[in-house]
């Protein structure tokens, strides 16, 4: 992890990414991928030279014996060089948004970190120093929050840049509000 | 108020703005202005063709008299045709912002309410749907947060569209924490 200090001329934006946890259900998890259409059709718009998109991931520890942290994954490419067995849940959905943003024509960067998703965002928010935080939001009542958690809640509250969580439409809800 | 549909082809941004606390100080509130300056370098950049942003003021009842509720002012001139009575720092507060939109050259609307600002503002969130509200953040500790309130955190809470609350810079708190 070499890039510390913000590049002065584009917007850099942090997105907090995981899975889906509905079986079957291919890698990002909704609110995932709704913040960050949320971010590219509402924010970089047609500006893609103004922008860089910075995909965090965040496992928790010994969950499936991950031993690739640390590294970055800038380019399509960087994906196709790993040994099989590193291509883990995590990496694929990193592949996916990285892809994505070649796709689109924005820069991007992607790393994973192990440990406890609400703490390690905060603390990778004020490493890395981005200008607006993005966190994807269940959109859930008062009591599924208090089972489920609530991620986004914790970065509002606790992170030292701006922050916007994008809550998943209610028509993208799946038949258990917990899944996601 | 006749805009209540969004334009499919802009990001609308709306921007909750005060006037300064400060005797003596011109207008704008210190953590309005870095909300609207975050707002331009950070989210319009260059394309200024690609939003428009709508500033709301919201006046406590009875403050000063104040008769010209439900106007839009979206030209600088707009407000020169005013009378004299009308301009209170409420409209001189939007002329400020207005007149900087207009250099930019980013499109705009403003306009006035009256009541309790944390409440206005979530109600006109949820008429006029913007894409993002941005709210000023004095940044309060917890002890001076319970004294002074803070119209950002219900905003977060309670508005239904994405919210991003900017504090204040460090080196711009003024003396008195609560001041703004």
């Amino acid at each position: 992890m070499e890039t510390t200090e913000p590049e002065a001329n584009v917007t850099r934006i942090m997105l907090a990414v995981n899975e889906s946890s509905i079986k079957g259900y291919p890698h990002a998890s909704i609110s995932s991928r709704g913040a960050f259409e949320w971010t590219i059709q509402k924010i970089v718009r047609s500006n893609t030279s103004g922008f860089k998109l910075l995909f965090l991931h965040v496992q928790a520890p010994h969950e499936d014996g991950f031993e690739d942290m640390d590294s970055i994954y800038a380019f399509p490419e960087d994906f196709k060089t790993m040994k099989h067995r590193d291509q883990t849940r995590g990496l694929r959905l990193l592949e996916y948004f990285v892809t994505r943003c070649h796709e689109i024509g924005v820069a991007c960067e992607a790393w994973v970190k192990e440990g406890d998703p609400k703490e390690v965002i905060c603390r990778q928010a004020k490493r890395m120093r981005p200008d607006l935080l993005v966190v994807g939001n269940r959109g859930l009542g008062p009591f599924q929050r208090v089972i489920a958690g609530t991620v986004s809640e914790f970065c509002v509250k606790h992170a030292e840049c701006p922050v916007v969580s994008i809550k998943r439409s209610p028509g993208e809800t799946p038949r258990d509000p917990v899944d996601d």
